[in-house]
């Protein structure tokens, strides 16, 4: 008899996401008439970049005639082009020493860390930031590396890190030990970034506890403060002990095309039950290898003009536009009282909700009357209570409209 | 501490296909003026259908203008106009009620059945034929549910079922219980094909011991004799007990471009430690919600016209020419003495190497003496040795002119 993995049904009812899609099409329905605008869901709006729009027709030529069509890409973990071009471009220039043997091109860096998991025994202690984005969790979850809910987004044997204001949205490392460590910055979803000094401290505690950082890093672009590291390979000794996930979908607008990449150093090494030490950078591909068969080369074509002088540009462009968003979001919420956090360095806005409202009440209320989608904070974990994420991914008018009908209710 | 899990640790030797290219290369390396012809990896050789094309050509302008810009799919399980078209043309027109709330759109079948097993404990007895695609074995190692190899291709735990010469190369379900059960018809590596009779006897046996049997038909379009199943769907009763996936990756050229799916009947159902009857379809649901983030809008819409009137007639015509390959290939090495199975609804043939020769002394020969890679059986599993495996994805010419150099030294 097939029996289930039981560890699926811990998991608490529906993911973030498709809870507020659900919330959403329900108002739409029984508001037909009413233009809901989103900045709830990450999700960017502007189109691609000239550049990648043109390296992605001639892809699509290429895969038209005989002589130039791309099969299987020969190691399922990115073309040689692309993880050059990252190489170069993402560390080298900026002297960082990762080489194309230690990038992994993939789907999507939701994947990767929800997969990444998967290197690590069900023994290890993980750590979370507290709120956090959910799929580090909901993927150990899954996996059983935690024990049953307790009805409160929180999980038996997960060490949650309370990022507040008191702390600047930046926890410390923990004083209980964990062998895993998940994280973000700039984060999803307070917006807030780390110092290198901050990272230094993440750094020795790994260092000293021989514990595993997985470094998201898909927001770096969004850094315009030169003291604020984009990579966690800026902090002496990170290769030994982090992996670092970057994306292309907030960078370079691939939402839709799917695009991320992960580092794993040569030297970065965990140990096996019987007390050997595993580099893990050939587990991951090992993984990958198996489990996977590489990204589309049309998509990685695109990709690798992200990186050409046109495409940086226009880039660029492209984020000052969500740049600008989301400091209008916060000098205007600002202004009409609200308690502002983030949105400098990063594309999100963590907002203070109004006494009396907790998170998916203020959700709810500027749904039906702003008739403007947010993320209830408390999606995130139990610390997310009494605040709302917003993007800054929205279209410029719209933005603006929704500023407008938040004033008009507020 | 961080530690490693361990079950990856038992994996045998590189991946199959890593080890037949690193053979390849230093071969190349130390004979750089031979031209190696490839009959190894299942990699296709023609370019995309023109329709293909098109749909693709226009996909990436719909990125290049805000208003048609397409970012998240989502639910991240496929955009609804595929899974429309999936269903009405793969199932709906032939008499079968797969619906699109029960097609989950993906990068890859490799992928799909790769990732199937997360959601089924880690006690399920899994039962494979031997040969067979290594990712279900794999995938299953990596997880915890065999037991250590015994260095011979086999890991303990999991159940084998000789595939051979004397029972067609199509096992019948196994007199030891299983719950789990991988099949692959039209099959890779053996190019044989169930009939309808066959798979009944699977179905029953699967309603009997409430197992779940998971149908890999990546390559039905190859089907041409009108009495072999295209889908596992067309038996009576499979809904309760099947998964069953499917891809463009050969039907469609798509092995460069990534695009695949998987069908979870809504009432197929498995037990949990407590005994609750758990529908799956909302699991891997929840699996893909958590962990993926939907395929590019731009594969989605290629994928979609491989349905129109034209893209399946282009298909038609490539697939035509792949089955000639395989034609000409049973028919010159049946000539020059070789026992030759598959290649008749399926673009694999399946040779029994000469005598004295084990599959990786024939992969060699062939390999030093005709310059041509084919695929060791024996990377299959213990019953695959004594064969290697061809396909007919290669260019014509090539194919004859592998064959002629075959000849030359037979």
């Amino acid at each position: 008899m097939a029996t289930v993995n039981d560890n699926f049904l811990k998991l608490q009812a529906g993911y973030l996401f498709p809870e507020i899609a659900k919330r959403r099409r329900a108002f739409q329905q029984s508001h037909p008439d009413v233009k809901i605008i989103s900045m709830g869901i990450g999700d960017v709006t502007q189109p691609l970049a000239p550049a990648v729009i043109w390296a992605m027709h001639k892809a699509v030529d290429d895969m038209a005639r005989k002589e130039t069509f791309h099969g299987y890409d020969d190691d399922g973990i990115g073309y040689r082009f692309l993880r050059d071009t990252i190489s170069k471009n993402d560390f080298q220039e900026r002297g960082i020493a990762v080489e194309p043997d230690e990038i992994f091109v993939s789907d999507g860096a939701k994947s990767d860390t929800a997969n990444i998991q998967e290197l690590f025994g069900l023994g290890n202690i993980v750590a979370v930031p507290d709120p956090v984005y959910p799929v580090y969790v909901d993927s150990n979850v899954m996996a059983g590396r935690t024990g049953p809910s307790t009805g409160q987004g929180i999980y038996r044997k997960i060490v949650y890190m309370p990022a507040l204001a008191g702390n600047n949205f930046v926890p410390d490392p923990p004083a209980k030990k964990a062998d895993i460590i998940y994280l973000c910055f700039p984060n999803n979803p307070t917006g807030a970034v780390a110092t290198k000094a901050q990272l230094e401290r993440w750094i020795h505690y790994a260092r000293e506890n021989r514990a595993v950082i997985l470094f998201d890093a898909a927001y770096e672009a969004y850094i315009s403060d030169p003291d604020i590291p984009h990579s966690i390979y800026e902090i002496d000794g990170a290769k030994e002990v982090a992996i670092e996930f970057r994306s292309f979908s907030k960078t370079a607008g691939f939402t839709g095309v799917r695009c991320a990449f992960t580092v794993v150093p040569k030297e970065l090494r965990a140990e096996s039950r019987a007390g050997q030490s595993v580099a893990l950078n050939p587990l991951w591909n090992r993984r990958l290898c198996t489990k996977f068969n590489g990204v589309s080369y049309i998509t990685q074509a695109g990709a690798a003009a992200t990186y050409s002088s046109e495409g940086k540009a226009q880039i660029r462009d492209t984020i000052a536009i969500y740049m600008n968003n989301a400091k209008v979001i916060r000098e205007t919420l600002a202004s009409l009282g609200y308690q502002i956090y983030g949105g400098m360095n990063a594309p999100y806005i963590w907002l203070k909700t109004p006494p009396g409202y907790g998170s998916w009440e203020f959700f709810d209320l500027l749904l039906t009357e702003a008739n403007v989608v947010t993320t209830p904070g408390v999606g995130f974990g139990p610390s997310g209570q009494g605040y709302v994420r917003l993007t800054a991914f929205g279209d410029p008018d719209n933005v603006k409209e929704a500023l407008d009908r938040i004033s008009r209710i507020s």
